[in-house]
């Protein structure tokens, strides 16, 4: 496990040279922030110079504003397993959370309860509450441990809401069994992709999922608040109603009319007019994603996992950290967590380095793996100077206790 | 009404330069897609090379991504006579109408009508047959036509949604008797702004409005799909539960609860992570709008209106256009529409030889008059090349009948 020969082994490395890396930092937070895409810059450049700035209205059909949510919806669709006309980008994920959870209600009518986990990803959880709040309770949201799940789905279970890839520790759900143990109760199943796809193979299609969110500013490098997604399974769209029943999801949004009738696709899931400079720096990295085979991004994720967690063993025994990820590769996303009492500050000390990681409440220091533009080499250094804090003592300095909005 | 001698003495024309305008056109569609400002571009550059591509994940604290939604929320305020704390700019208008409807019934129980007109703009109304769709009718949606909405408000009223500046006519609601009218009979008064900020006068809590929406991408020229606003009365932020119960909108977001907690003001009303690049472009649009004094914005508005109409009175006669704004300026928002039985050809006719104005449905040519960039020369050129295509019938091509996906 030498990082020099792993990198030179590498097939994606010449994926490296098409991002805009930042220089003097061993950046393992691509599963907070995606890195910038080289060729984004000139994309918006034209976007907003061209399109807007001289075309002005006429882009909405000269350029395909108009249909960029579905165009890159499309091309997302190829990310996770779907087919064209089942994804839309769209919106932020909290957004078509809400969406997706009142589509399956919709679908699976009679039933009122929404079953996730604790430690889920809270705003998948919080929308779930907004939900139960906003219909007085004849939505039920409810939240069991982990394990517990497939076992609490029951004849008033209209729907799981689950993450494919825990954003904390990074464990991998397996879609096609918790699917199927959902549908055999009666219930549908919403997956949360926003750290699984870019990172690990989806295939929501294979695993009979019935709608899907995500998130498009992590893996698939989009930008800053990049748009979500959703995905409607074909079987599904004709009678999923869309809640937030914007008019460009209506049949004939340029007819003005005073009475809402769906779009007959995915398009009903369009709420408002769509973030155009959003999706035009999202597509740029989607398009880049999909250059790249997913099978070889798993492996690389799965050997610099490997190299990581290897590398961390002595740090665990003299320095107190704990694996928070799953041990088996296999049941790990592209991170690698470990949880630690000074987690915090320690992570502020290794930003300081110059090593991005991030800090997940209450004490985990999370390291995102991006196989597009991380290297091996980066991935041996970051540890060097984990185990030089460490030995140092170098995170127990006060400006490294305190606390920003966002940590 | 000589046009040069009214640009001449326009204390608004330094303005002009400060937008990317296109040339060759004579641009009235600034209340569709407002255009572009100059220093936009390079904003959003510096915004994706140094902030997205350099700082990465950092620049949610350093460059104050956080705070967005806030920043220029509070500047919107000062546009729309509206406190600091009470507007946040995020999401789609139509989300955004989403949450105010939401919010409305939940500080006015025991209410379940909400109401408003005929004709309103269509996201409008339908985000309103949404909610009754999602609640299963518990929330009752009811349209009237528009001169009966005062009547028809009664023990049921939730709360009235209507627009101030009607998007096909322009017609003027006045907000502060309509306001009045409401909290007489004990409901809410949730106004749409997307065609009055930025281009008359607003003075929501001088109207004691209650709820408010709007749109970036107008009058406030903050590009293709830039988020909406919402604005919450002071009064009624402690009480008003935002349906869309986001992570962003929590009190303590970076704490990871599983309990949704919302923040204690207006930050409540944000839901998702916010779109970063959308409203950095947006907020060069609203600072750029600050520059300019709203009574001269308002003064040039009804000069270059009376200008238009004065010279389209004689097409009226020839040619059979009919106004469909008010021929009261003081009734009339920032814009000038005519109804004709051939408008869509005449537009598609008019847009061929750089007059840029838009139609919609069912028979309206609507022309925006956008003070900041718009001169009473292009104005007086427009109609010149009105009356052209009319004399010699040029509208009546098989390919201005054509129908685009956007109209």
């Amino acid at each position: 496990m030498d990082p020099a020969a792993l990198d030179a082994a590498d097939p994606l490395r010449c994926f490296r040279e098409r991002f805009a890396l930042p220089e003097g930092k061993m950046y393992l937070d691509g599963n907070s922030l995606g890195c910038l895409p080289r060729e984004t810059p000139q994309k918006l450049a034209n976007l907003v110079d061209r399109e807007w700035g001289e075309n002005l209205i006429g882009s909405w059909n000269d350029a395909g504003w108009v249909s960029a949510p579905e165009r890159v919806g499309a091309k997302i669709a190829r990310l996770v397993g779907a087919a064209d006309g089942e994804v839309v980008a769209c919106d932020s994920t909290s957004v078509n959370v809400f969406k997706a959870l009142c589509a399956a209600l919709s679908v699976n009518q009679g039933r009122s309860t929404i079953l996730s986990e604790r430690g889920n990803f809270p705003t998948d959880v919080y929308m779930m509450q907004g939900l139960e709040t906003l219909t007085g309770g004849r939505v039920r949201s409810r939240l069991v441990d982990p394990e517990e799940v497939i076992g609490a789905i029951d004849e008033d279970t209209a729907a799981i809401l689950l993450t494919q890839v825990h954003y904390r520790t990074g464990r991998i759900r397996d879609m096609a069994t918790t699917t199927a143990a959902a549908h055999a109760k009666g219930a549908l199943a919403i997956w949360d992709l926003s750290h699984s796809a870019g990172a690990i193979p989806v295939d929501l299609n294979a695993a009979r999922a019935d709608f899907a969110v995500g998130c498009g500013y992590k893996f698939l490098n989009g930008g800053p608040g990049a748009p979500g997604y959703i995905f409607v399974a074909e079987r599904h769209q004709a009678d999923a109603i869309p809640a937030l029943s914007g008019w460009f999801g209506h049949a004939r949004p340029f007819d003005f009319e005073d009475r809402y009738e769906p779009a007959p696709g995915i398009t009903r899931f369009l709420a408002g007019t769509p973030p155009i400079l959003g999706l035009a720096a999202l597509e740029v990295g989607v398009d880049l994603m999909l250059e790249a085979d997913m099978a070889e991004v798993r492996a690389k994720s799965i050997a610099m996992g490997s190299l990581f967690t290897a590398l961390m063993e002595p740090l665990c025994a003299a320095h107190g950290f704990a694996l928070a990820s799953p041990s088996d590769p296999n049941q790990r996303g592209s991170q690698v967590s470990y949880s630690h009492p000074n987690a915090y500050p320690i992570v502020q000390a290794l930003i300081a380095r110059g090593v991005v990681g991030d800090f997940r409440a209450p004490d985990v220091l999370r390291f995102g793996l991006t196989p597009l533009y991380t290297s091996f080499a980066e991935i041996a250094s970051a540890v060097d100077i984990l185990r030089a804090v460490m030995d140092e003592g170098a995170w127990d300095r006060s400006e490294f206790h305190e606390r920003s909005a966002v940590t």
